[in-house]
């Protein structure tokens, strides 16, 4: 379903001290927000808390409220430290229950895997009244909790679970996005960036500086839901450029 | 200096539509967090907010007042997008000044580089009474303004600015961690590792689990910041790991 009057929303909470400490490096804010984008869904923000209850119910219930869609990444799994399951039921004011569906499916998950016990059970408990998202490679399932989608930890596992989702989720018109690299300081294209944005309502454009091959360089990054716009954006970047002798590179470099 | 008799954290909130967009893989998060380890603060929360100004002072205000020190990353460059100085002094309710130190370091760093103009003294601009952090890469300063320390977006840049930072900042006892690595699905240890954290307060115990090679796998990373604790407990899950036929492997897998 599309519905092109209005932005939609979602935001994201990393459940992870092994985020917080620096062990793990996130791989999940990048691949949410690309999936996102192609379901016409912007990620409005996200926050990553340690795991610990009233942390979590915090972050939920905040941005659960002011969000089309919550994902949560992380704490889900069979151990003692995996809280999730708990704290967005707390935060949705409903109890913990085994979900019957989920229990058969670890049970036939774990037949071959030296069999059910109570952690793995675990994975198997779900805010009351939740459906489950589909999890091909490790058995247990995600769980989707009113507008509230509880997500692996691992990235290959919700990329799976994200790949079962694809096209189910409400959203707008995808935004799209062009980049014009140039090797020029964006120091010295500041106003001619502002100037074609205002111009062009309905883009926006970021500028992202490197330093590369021993020179400074930008890629310009046009967003906009509408094509046309875009591509008459561009057109106005990549002139301007060009007007002072920096020559643009389409698709960035 | 070091204070042993409390625990010092910090929040980080990343400025960036190009996280939120995921075009742009966040590296701040990790780096930061393990700087801050070495300091002996502990890396409590992080917000990923858009370009937009009511989001970043919200999160700011938030954050600043709740930890011990706040960071930002992005946001600090010469161009349209970069409003994050102008945001920090809203949070704090002064105005935005140019900091006269910055006007003279960028003046000398541009004088080979084609000279200063308007965009490129934007980054001399700073919430007024704020110092400044050296950047060694690209001329523009970090900026500290009371608990909160503005970064750049770029990982490179940003690491030197904690560079510049490090020793400078109060903080407590450095945590300490070890990883037991062990070819064994998380499931089947859910209650040796509750157990042993259980039995060894002031550790806290996080599980990782890992398909590689065609097995499940987890590494049991051990925090503290006492060393003895951290070893009796890491001697300890290692031997219930060895009593089940599990061999440990200490420093993970």
């Amino acid at each position: 379903m599309t519905d092109e009057s209005r932005i939609w929303t979602a935001a994201l909470v990393v459940v992870g001290d092994e985020i917080l400490s620096g062990r793990t490096q996130d791989k999940n804010i990048a691949q949410l927000a690309t999936w996102l984008g192609v379901q016409g869904i912007r990620l409005r923000e996200v926050r990553v808390v340690p795991d610990v209850m009233d942390a979590i119910v915090e972050a939920v219930n905040t941005l659960r409220a002011r969000n089309d869609y919550l994902f949560t990444t992380g704490g889900i799994g069979p151990t003692h430290d995996d809280i999730t399951v708990d704290a967005v039921a707390q935060a949705l004011g409903v109890p913990v229950v085994v979900h019957p569906v989920a229990r058969k499916v670890l049970e036939e998950y774990y037949e071959s895997r030296g069999g059910i016990n109570e952690a793995r059970l675990r994975m198997a408990r779900v805010p009351e009244g939740a459906g489950l998202i589909e999890n091909r490679i490790s058995g247990a399932p995600g769980i989707q909790a009113g507008n509230v989608y509880l997500m692996a930890g691992v990235p290959s596992i919700t990329a799976q679970m994200l790949d079962g989702l694809t096209g189910k989720l409400e959203g707008g018109l995808p935004l799209v996005a062009t980049t014009v690299g140039c090797w020029v300081a964006e120091s010295e294209v500041a106003d001619l960036l502002r100037e074609t944005e205002k111009s062009h309502p309905g883009c926006q454009i970021g500028s992202y500086p490197f330093f590369r091959e021993g020179k400074v360089g930008a890629n310009f990054v046009i967003r906009s839901t509408d094509e046309a716009l875009l591509a008459a954006c561009q057109k106005v970047l990549e002139e301007g450029l060009a007007a002072i002798g920096r020559m643009p590179v389409p698709g960035g470099i």
